[in-house]
């Protein structure tokens, strides 16, 4: 089977977000005055094969942990899954 | 009252995706074999002040809409909310 799941990566709390602090900059310029915090992190969508979805869950989140996050400046978490792909 | 929402800009389908074709394709040389898919967007957390929920969404939808987001290449969607920041 098919699983479809979300991975977002960001940056920890306390490190500089140069691209959040960008847009935060921009906003009122555009006219959005009420916005105190801007945070830009990574949004990775995988599908993988595998038996069931616990599997899939633990092979995403060692993928997560290895590769696709690094663990000095990064945190991530898995979003509620999609279930098995049609 | 401060509201916290995150938004998830994605490519819209079809459109070529390097980072993530980069990403697919380095996983079976650290041996994750399952994954056929990848794609990598933008992830964007948001505090901003409002009176209520309903229109701190609005704001960030029209955000998404006419500055995160490049409608002619780009999709997003706000993910469900956090409710009032303590």
């Amino acid at each position: 089977m098919k699983f479809r799941f979300e991975v977002v990566v960001t940056l920890k709390e306390g490190l500089l977000d140069p691209q959040g602090k960008a847009i935060l900059d921009a906003l009122p310029t555009l006219g959005w005055n009420g916005v105190s915090e801007v945070r830009v992190g990574k949004h990775i969508e995988l599908v993988l094969e595998s038996d069931d979805e616990a599997t899939a869950r633990a092979e995403v989140e060692e993928m997560a942990r290895r590769f696709l996050a690094n663990p000095v400046i990064e945190e991530f978490r898995i979003l509620p899954g999609h279930g098995a792909e049609p």
